[in-house]
């Protein structure tokens, strides 16, 4: 089997579990159309890679995967929260191939089953506290990984919305906002599959550790495939990236190192929405022409080898390899 | 001194320690702006009911207040997320005299503000769990009781906002709204005073129902100064309530009773932005003739009477007498 095949089938069966726990958590009560609301992206599908983080970090320990259910549900829905607000916040209308929250249920339901979630998270997280299957002492460190990550996350996408354009951001900001807004959340996934699988507070650093570089690496491929990648891969036209100006480690490099000429023709294309296709092919080229794609290639190889080298100071495990499997697998993936 | 001289020393008393404590589990980090618009509201005053109920719970129970504080900052920062987020759903502009945080900030960072409060109200409930000064045990059921309450108001706002108009909502609808809106928030602020205080579940429950059904009875009152009390103390034009067509009780039960007559005069006002000055005096007439205003004085009357022998039933106190204080001030207050 080839590792696509092989990870995906192995997300498969972790996130049905994972969706089993979440329809518990979130049973509709009145009215019903916040919990509809509140479902509709997860139901949508989606890769499910952090419950799967958070269930394989425990398996790494030794824990029993079905207590990090849980979490791994809750990670989720916390993840769902971040992208229906995110997605009022940029003005998004669709996601997943679904109307976005907002604009199926308009803005103010869309915050509010936002903020459901996130009780919600919570709920799920107090919930092997309350049936005795897992130490006050423990279920209150994965409440922490996870209430710090809310934190930093709000601080990222803060700082998104701030810096709104791409020619704003330096390298560093960058790589803040990345961790705030995918790292953040990948290193609390290891968190707490390492606490709950009964790993020491030294081990879940060490594991999350893994998972924020591991993080970086999967935002950038993310920003490669964004310029690199097929109209039909992508599910979007080719060059979106660029019309719509997002902040990537590419754009954000190529405006670095371009000549003056070659800035010229980035501008007329970065984030400038009715830009001709010759003009967004144009800018396109310059993000080779520079070296930025080549760039952002040698930044993701060095956090995925940092990842890679967190996860090696544990011992052997078929959860090890299935962590190191997915971090291939998303740093290396083509679509 | 008065009742009210007495209650307001006692109130501007215990927040400035809150507030103090607010500043320390806000204390900007970058960026300053998502910061400065989480503190807005806060700075911008409030009576600062909550945080004083769940101190003087804590008193209640024989413990010192100063272990409740991260709790009563933790409250008092949950009823500003909620803030932030329904006057961005109620498109409202302005707050305590000051703009809003949206109007101020734009509706993206108040969105993130809101949600960054939402983190920090659980960072100040981890606290005194770190620091060893509570047991993580209680630590957690205080995370219950808020988590149970952040639910409940996400129904209740979510209901508030899909039944637009008055006339949608029965007095049962509004009984529940309440409770989702005001009371839940109310019983949390109890349950973790008297659980940091060491009282036992029973003793939170009960002290739970009491302020539970003191906060019904706070929020109908409110309702009926909005109808009955003059401009200056309002802080907002006569009939306002009418016009905006808002949910109360008062508004509600008049519809219930009008004759065909009463019902077009109501009609001709009710949530009717251009009716005329004539228009809302001849309703605002209606909502006494229908016995409505005289209604809801009865129900205000009847659930203080019932948060009041709630908490009969624990033993004389100063911290009792000042609870009894606090719902005597909130019920039969002018303004």
């Amino acid at each position: 089997m080839s590792l696509e095949a092989s990870i995906k089938r192995k997300l498969q069966l972790s996130a049905a579990k994972v969706e089993g726990f979440i329809e518990k958590v979130l049973v509709p009560n009145k009215p019903e159309e916040v919990y509809q609301a509140a479902h509709h992206l997860i139901r949508a599908g989606g890769k499910r890679l952090r419950p799967y983080l958070a269930l394989k970090s425990c398996e790494l320990m030794g824990g029993d995967a079905e207590l990090a259910l849980p979490y791994a549900a809750a990670v989720e829905m916390f993840h769902t929260f971040t992208l229906v607000h995110d997605d009022i916040m940029d003005n998004d209308g669709l996601r997943r191939g679904s109307p976005t929250v907002h604009t199926k249920w308009g803005i103010p339901l869309a915050i509010v089953s936002g903020d459901l979630l996130f009780a919600k998270v919570y709920s799920a997280m107090l919930e092997p506290g309350s049936s005795g299957k897992l130490s006050k002492d423990r279920v209150v460190s994965c409440i922490e990984s996870l209430t710090n990550a809310a934190v930093i996350l709000s601080e990222g996408q803060a700082l998104d919305i701030l810096q709104s354009s791409v020619g704003d951001v330096s390298e560093e900001d960058y790589i803040y906002m990345v961790g705030g807004k995918t790292s953040a959340l990948f290193r609390t996934c290891a968190e707490v599959g390492c606490i709950v699988g009964g790993g020491s507070e030294e081990e879940a650093s060490r594991l999350g550790s893994f998972a924020w570089d591991a993080g970086i690496a999967f935002q950038i491929v993310d920003d490669i495939l964004g310029v690199t990648a097929d109209e039909i891969t992508l599910g979007k036209p080719v060059g979106s990236d660029v019309r719509e100006g997002k902040k990537t480690l590419i754009t954000i490099k190529a405006l670095e190192n371009a000549s003056p000429e070659e800035r010229e023709t980035l501008m007329k294309a970065l984030g400038v929405h009715n830009a001709s296709a010759s003009e967004i092919d144009e800018a396109m080229k310059v993000l080779t022409s520079t070296g930025a794609i080549a760039y952002a290639e040698e930044v993701a190889a060095e956090y995925t080898e940092k990842a890679m080298s967190a996860i090696a100071s544990f011992p052997d495990s078929e959860a090890k390899k299935d962590l190191v499997e997915l971090v291939e697998y998303f740093t290396k993936r083509s679509y």
